[in-house]
């Protein structure tokens, strides 16, 4: 693989429309009922794919690979350095030697899957999930959410997320024409200068109250959350639930770090029987199991809700990965007696902790996380040095991008600029964070320590 | 699992829109600005996923499974009833013993999975497509085409396609809110009382011609054919492509059963260089591997089209499953030494020839297919018992329907009414036929047969 230079990828790039291709000239002649018509005219991509910024995972990743500090240290993305638990692993080469394992899955899933889901919820919800019609298979969570789009969103329907955002909310939202209202949640005063806990992000009330018309069709919620690390308490998500029970606003209640959560995590779906109602709940074998290559995720939520994504999701993928389906069934028969979920807390905890001793060493504040495992770093105690080159794409952006171009070229520490997962209008909220995914092993984090002490000259205590 | 009553499932039925909820009454008092709202006003699923049939596999798939003659033999559905060869499993096994195979793929695919497609197509294609610009990895052909309708169709664009279809590309073809016309392929005259090639059946270029407007987008070609089992000849393939290539329309060629043909087998891409600068190719692991259960599919074509197809493929999955893309490269990688290609064809067509012995046995023609693991078999001569009892979703049908209900009801046979696969308005063209997949084991093949004999009685010769 060649790789583009770095300053073509770290930046807003909008994908160039194909040109008129070289054969347009002695195709004309023989154009539809002798109109000439340009070659580019016809086969010119639709508005949803074209002109688009290049998203900001393949930017960031792309980048680190063409930075002159290699290897890199990629904290990038957040998938993890390690591998799923032996039993996950043993049980999916132990399904690829069953036939029906290798071939289609019922288009809402494997039977054991969803069962097994339901079994290894019942704990968190208060009762079983019936597994027929309440639970429904997806190819990760992504594609679950815009099957749930699919499902719900017609063209000029609103739907209202929360900045920051996980940033394929919105293709996934815009696909089937649905219109985007962004609320903001709130960094506390003091961020730039204290560690204070994740928690200390808000969401102001009478705004989201404001933001709601009778168009709003849908609301996004991330707990816990990516990148803030947050964990609505139960008294928000009340608040939440108030407002969308008022208004009968579908809830997707994006819950993809369930496993990892280091304060109390309450599920909105488990409010009440009537939030039930109107609650999509999303999961992610990805990153239950450490292994977000899998692309098994789930929605749960009333038969009413759920038989429609699951409609959506045979008509987008038909359906999902067999084996790892069948893989992740045993993942949650078992995880219980292996002491898995409890192990996945204390494990990620330690590295966060591991990990964010260099911002206490440095004297940098970060947000406390409470769930996940991202980090947001302030840096506004670095000065960048006068002067310093930035190629033209980067010096026209603002901070977050040109911290996070400099760390990678001065440190070799990919880290993710996070006004990414925001509108230009708010992104200056966080112009002074990087996000840092500490999924990776302990000697990775190490070294991305050991680097970052290269900030140490840049930093005015 | 529990399944809903045979005739309920056998027969078109539109989902049913959700009722108003039970919470409705209590809610509509705090509805939003105090208009009274209905709970299933707010809460109704979006046109694309409401108020359809359900889709012909699961109909079949859960029919067969409520049919009293269990085990019932199921020739329905094209999946595969043996594993992927131990070579392509070994791998899978591998693969998930490495970090990164089980971590988040590049967008567009593994760039060993690109390279491996890109070298076992080169004979085919005459030249070595370049893996990073020619070629995107998706989730199964299904969701590859799905990328590549949503990469060019704008609301009101037209698509061509062959009647019979693959079903799925209505609902993918709709999704972006395109605008499908049909033109039917016509069988032999004589395809009631005789046993024909598959090439019998044609299309009528002038028709196909007047199919084409200044909307027409893209056409859409499956060779080798499911469910027809043509594979269309060098000269038809010409015919299409001059057309398209007057008019300027993208061909999508779905040529998922590429390795599996009986007969010449032409790719409509190698045709020219003008006719592979418009055409997107189509293929499939889960068809060329035995697994259709691995969901990882591919589509190849000029840069200018292959991006646009990646960038909607981003905005769906993501990314495609790991582990199974790396286990499909080694199969790439290694299936010529292993002699699997021609493996392939010799066993499939072995299949079927075993299992269409019966049809001669019976006196009952077929399309003799040359390519594929689908036969069609004309079943003009059966006559159905007078009086007998079908439900009232199937007395109102056509024969083709009758005729599955009646096999899966009297032998025990699973097998699919074609008219699933054309409009309203052509449907009858196949009312005598039934649909059977072959790839299943030999001792299957004969189990059917047997059962099949119980054909006889209804036969007039
Ligand atoms: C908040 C959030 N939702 C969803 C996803 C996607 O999950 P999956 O990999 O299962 O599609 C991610 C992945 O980073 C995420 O951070
Ligand atoms: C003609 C045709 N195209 C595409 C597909 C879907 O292939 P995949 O399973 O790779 O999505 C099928 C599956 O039956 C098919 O018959």
């Amino acid at each position: 693989m060649t790789f583009p230079t770095l300053s073509s990828l770290l930046f807003r790039r909008p994908l160039v429309a194909p040109a008129a291709a070289s054969t347009a000239t002695s195709l004309t002649r023989r154009a539809f009922h002798n109109t000439p018509l340009k070659m580019s005219a016809k086969l010119k991509p639709a508005a949803r794919v074209s002109g688009r910024r290049q998203d900001v995972w393949s930017i960031i990743n792309e980048a680190a690979a063409a930075s002159p500090k290699q290897p890199i240290v990629n904290m990038g993305q957040g998938f993890f350095g390690y591998n799923p638990p032996d039993f996950i692993l043993n049980a999916a080469k132990q399904a690829l030697d069953k036939v029906d394992c290798n071939q289609y899955s019922p288009t809402r899933g494997r039977p054991r899957l969803k069962q097994a889901i339901s079994d290894a919820y019942a704990p968190h919800w208060g009762r079983k999930l019936n597994p027929d019609t309440e639970i429904t298979i997806t190819t990760g969570a992504n594609e679950g959410m815009l099957s749930a789009f699919m499902a719900f969103i017609e063209e000029g329907d609103e739907v209202i997320i929360f900045e920051p955002f996980f940033d394929q909310y919105i293709s996934n939202i815009e696909m089937p024409g649905g219109k985007i209202v962004y609320v903001p949640m709130h960094p506390p005063k003091e961020g730039g200068t204290k560690t204070l806990s994740a928690a200390e992000w808000t969401i102001d009330f009478d705004e989201l109250e404001r933001a709601i018309t009778p168009k709003t069709k849908m609301l996004v919620l991330n707990t816990p959350h990516n990148p803030v690390g947050k964990v609505y308490s139960r008294e928000e998500l009340q608040k939440i639930a108030d407002l969308c029970l008022k208004n009968q606003i579908i809830i997707l209640s994006d819950e993809v770090y369930d496993r990892l959560f280091y304060v109390p995590f309450t599920r909105i779906a488990t409010l009440s029987p009537e939030v039930e109602k109107i609650t999509l709940t999303v999961g992610s074998a990805g990153k239950n199991f450490y292994a977000t290559g899998w692309r098994v995720g789930w929605l749960m939520g009333p038969p009413d809700l759920i038989q429609y994504v699951a409609a959506a999701h045979t008509r987008i993928c038909y359906s999902s990965v067999s084996p790892l389906q069948e893989a992740c069934a045993i993942g949650f028969e078992q995880a219980e007696k292996e002491n898995f979920w409890s192990t996945c807390v204390t494990d990620m905890q330690a590295k966060m902790r591991r990990f964010n001793a260099i911002w206490d060493e440095l004297g940098l504040p970060y947000s406390e996380p409470e769930g996940g495992y991202f980090v947001m770093a302030n840096l506004a105690k670095v000065t960048l040095p006068d002067g310093y080159p930035f190629p033209p794409h980067v010096a026209d952006r603002q901070r977050d991008f040109k911290l996070a171009w400099f760390l990678i070229q001065e440190l070799g520490v990919a880290a993710i600029p996070p006004s990414e997962f925001y509108t230009d209008e708010n992104a200056h909220i966080v112009a002074d964070y990087l996000r840092f995914a500490v999924c990776k092993d302990d000697k990775i984090l190490e070294e991305a320590k050991e680097r970052l002490r290269g900030l140490k000259k840049y930093i005015q205590q």
